[in-house]
């Protein structure tokens, strides 16, 4: 049987970033509330840094679910953003899917809350329509490890890659040589232990 | 190789409740008393909500194994109830299995207790007959996390999917706009931080 | 060194509900929502099977911190009800430390979010006035568990007794004798283990 | 502060088995079954060896909290058995304190379930009375393990010193040479990993 | 893609005990000490009761791998006994494979120690030669649990099933008519917590 | 055996921060690196917010230890800043303990890498000299679990006050009426959380 | 299915360690660093054991992540050694990617930091040219278990084998005849646990 | 109150290295292997550099419980070395007592396996002749997490100090001035972590 190892290119990938909101937040504990902010706003670095095409959207954001977190909406001023009237997979709304065609790109990076249904549904859509599917796991949260551990094992039976987005950064990225300072000081300023690394090497240099 | 998304729906659905027994559930310690009675009741009010054909089964009730949890007898007083009078795998009961077709039903929700017997065996046995079978991993219980672990690995290699309740609740919902109270109250009741949610967001509503 | 036993006595008790409030609870992370709201509740319940004086209060509640969990109220209504306006240990409201003496009980229950605040700070002004303290650990939540043991071990070397609501009931109980229908209904419909003992035992009584 | 090693002497102790009964032990989670089960027995097999005068009570044990565990009175028959009309605290009861009266020990070992009522309301009291008590904290259980924490807690800090069933033993048995064969049989009943070291060094001794 | 439910049949199984001896098994942390005995007993107890072919072998018994545990030597005193001299997968001895061979079955359940290695190799080899494979993985030990994650992973994605003993007993039995008392105490002789199930019921019948 | 609070002050507290430098804080695994980041900044942040004193100390900082964190040093631009020569226990440095007598304070919170050499060790000492102690434990790390547990029970057993920054920070407000942005942005700005909640009901309040 | 046991062979096998840098080490916090220095050196002792041929690459060694781990560097003195000027994923570096080639094996063993990256971008490459790939999970390191369980599950399914360094040296040496001091000797100094069973025996059989 | 810094002091301390024997070690499962042996030979280390008086025993050593490891007895060739005829505490060993008495010490810092025997008993035999104790909680180990908790309890509530071997070496070498090279390699050698930040260093300072 061959394989063929379906890469992130950043001229290939869209991100979805499903239902971040300030409600449901509130509902994913399988990450410490400060790591999961992290890695949601160090995704969207990512994909600032590299001009990935990027889609917002929520659910009933006027009500209990609350808004979207401010730093996404800031981080992409300009992304098409679908508030959805009811739809609960994301993909059964036309608005989402038109966003995403009108990209052109064949691969797609979602994240979401939670996991299970914000991700998995759309997830489960974008596979039976074709697309390459990278879940960034730890862009994604739910209500606790068990309900993670169901939703990744159907998401990857069915196909879809599972990532983080320090993996899906470094896959992007491919090599150091195409920009070491934007990427190097974007790593650092979300992984505090790069972050150490780099200020003992400055201070020496500097010595 | 393509992929077709097995997406639950409501009208081709039907729920198998397997062994909840008083007896049986003093077994069932992968998860805390509160939140597996908690999953096994949303479940049920997912399946009244929805209006799913249900099957309750029960394995040997007179003896240590103990009656069918009370809330679910009333939750379902019209259902088919198959007290089995020996057989490990549900499905090596006609009656069982009878029912099962008398519904008509393509997709089979299964959960109960010991997940690697009661829900493993006839979850196999159902994927060979051709059905779409999705385990509800967090209404079924076993004696600890490792065997749950081998039985998931088992059902979701021979081609189950593992979902929650919530998922499964998501997933047939489809859209909120077919009805939001009743599926707000019935995701609030089985969800302490959801409803907190609710209550925060009506309280300032009306101030 | 002689050992006076502080045993809880029910003549001799009031209860203090701290911040038990819908934007609070989502901050308390060291149990699951279930078990959690179960254990509220549960401590709310003995407290009216028991005709403990009960006081409650809030902070802010007009705010983000949100409105004290509904069926709290519901249990208490004539309770003294201190919405403090900006205390942050209770002990500081001149109300609340009234409302207590007013009870003339020397031992208080103290139970509360989030742990290291709302319900240490008014432990140790309690000790400091003399009060024999008992603090119900599983009705009190915050955080992590990191949070968790550092706030115990505050309380635990100041003098407070740290206990669940289980003891609390036990110890207030002391013979079964005095009440096995009202107390035993109590245990089964906060305890899914102990209820499905009691269903077993009476199915079989029955046969 | 001159500190007084309070010893294990088995001339000096007795030990006090309190509600390890069939129905109760379906409510002790804190231990896997297994392992449990082996505390337990072992810690009875440990006051036969050194004709530990013992003491076994129970609770209710005609309703839904079962009988004792079966191991525990063929181990005993000839012990004081008190099965208490109603109180809580065994030490209410007083012929279960004049049980232990007529022993004329001074040191008390106690396990029990659950360990936060049957055990720790006993060791407060006793403490009250000036006996010297050791919690046997792995013949104990309970609902989950913080509850135990906190258990552990409230009983150490009253003065009762943790102990398990291996350490009890090795304090009561104090040098090998009063006993090799029968100790050392002991141990290997109840520790698998002991027993595998006599094992291997058996068949090597007589190769 | 149709599924065929690969059915553990009483009449078609051979079970392979490979290098459960002394030394091996202080090398097996993933298990409590305890809790491995049980489950390593209780399979040995499925296999007697159902007269499954069983094959056991070591590897070096007389070094420091130590002896073959004594109990499983004596549960199957007439069992081929292969002890390998140097073979670290079993499979690669004609002896162990010609022993399986004459059994004429074709289905294979394998437990030892450790998993990765002496489990794992005659599993992969029993696969390629068209064995039905499953794995007892709690009567399998290894060093920790991510070198069981690891293990796991190589078998399942390669096909074999991974059960538990109790899995295995009852996809064995079928049928409880088959026989109530003899299958009913073997799991009561294994599971504390059924056997507490069985007490409860027994003594309130006599009463 | 009356009991004093010792509660913290905001006119009587200075803050030590002890060693948090970049090679150190590599060592420091009982956290996440995100939530001790986070712990670490918003503890400076309190301490800013209340003119809290506050000196800073590091060992070795041009060798493999690294430079203290740029944050800490850019928070406290006019704080003492002791580079010790080589004492590992910074009460030993005179410098040191002469700028914490220079504050006149008597409360002192201490945080820092690692928990039980680079804290304990001037907890004790400044315990000895008669200080109130609050080791502020979630900003201060170590190797792993085991050594916390080991150096929070020598501090506490000393004297110290375990606290955590949320903690110290509600015990010196007092009394959200004192500052209700200025407090109320400090947390959020720390806690994700409590974040999410004012953005939900900022956004219900405007609309 | 049939299905073809991919079985490492000391003749066919190459081994790739990726990015085993001093500063990239500190962020592999999913192993201590005691069982994580240990697996790395017995993975390098296993592959000067059996020859296997060695390929060593580091990424940016003059900056911040450092320099290879010194003890690699010395165990394969004459190894490749490709120190890459900027790919992320190794197999994008065509030195890196003729040094395997130049060893003319089709088995690749692949250990690296971190293992999201470092390891599974090469092994995808791997697989997708046709090699036999074997993850060494033990010697692959990275941020957290969240992480690795993503990159385990992306790579398990493109068809890499996860095993352990235990597990390899297993089955590359196959048989203990083909040298018992040499291979014991090796698994005594990485194995405290073996060692230990080894002492006792060698003591003994002196005695 | 006031308090008393007892410091270990380098002229005042002396070592007690209690049953570290191949059999017994493997009872010890609350550390990894690999880390267990690299605290236990820390503390050898340790106890060189500082020309610390230490003293070794061990039980039965011609049996099950195997020789005492290697590598102390060659730490400590001089050293007295009690291997003892029968007492389970060595305090009862009149050798024992008498060689720490020889040794004129006043601190005692004690190890050994397992923990709430071996360690617990002597520990508190020595608060009661009025030594100051210090246990090396991380080169003891025993059978498991919850045994440990109990063990550390007893030995903390009865006045001895829990440290762990980085703690032991920081406060006897009081001042880096004393020794840099020296002390440095010692901590490089058992902690990979601070080894990889002076490889980083070095190499940066040497380029």
């Amino acid at each position: 049987m061959s394989f063929t190892y379906q890469r992130l290119n950043k001229d290939d990938v869209a991100l979805l970033m499903v239902d971040h909101q300030a409600g449901l937040l509130s509902l994913a504990r399988d990450f410490s509330p400060d790591d999961f902010k992290n890695n949601v706003l160090a995704l969207a670095d990512i994909a600032k840094f590299f001009d990935i095409p990027t889609i917002l959207t929520t659910s009933f954001e006027d009500g209990p679910n609350g808004p979207m977190v401010p730093e996404l909406k800031e981080a992409f001023p300009n992304a098409p953003y679908i508030a959805r009237p009811g739809q609960i997979n994301a993909w059964d709304n036309q608005d989402f899917v038109d966003a995403i065609k009108a990209t052109g790109k064949k691969q797609l990076l979602i994240a979401g809350v939670v996991t299970e249904v914000c991700v998995a549904f759309p997830v489960l859509s974008a596979l039976e329509e074709g697309y390459e599917v990278f879940v960034v796991t730890d862009a994604s949260g739910t209500f606790n490890q068990t309900t993670r551990d169901a939703a990744w094992d159907r998401m990857s039976q069915a196909g879809a890659q599972l990532m983080t987005w320090f993996a899906v950064g470094g896959e992007l990225h491919r090599d150091w040589r195409n920009d070491i300072e934007g990427f190097g000081g974007l790593l650092a300023s979300h992984l505090p232990a790069y972050s150490n690394l780099m200020q003992s090497y400055a201070q020496q240099a500097s010595s």
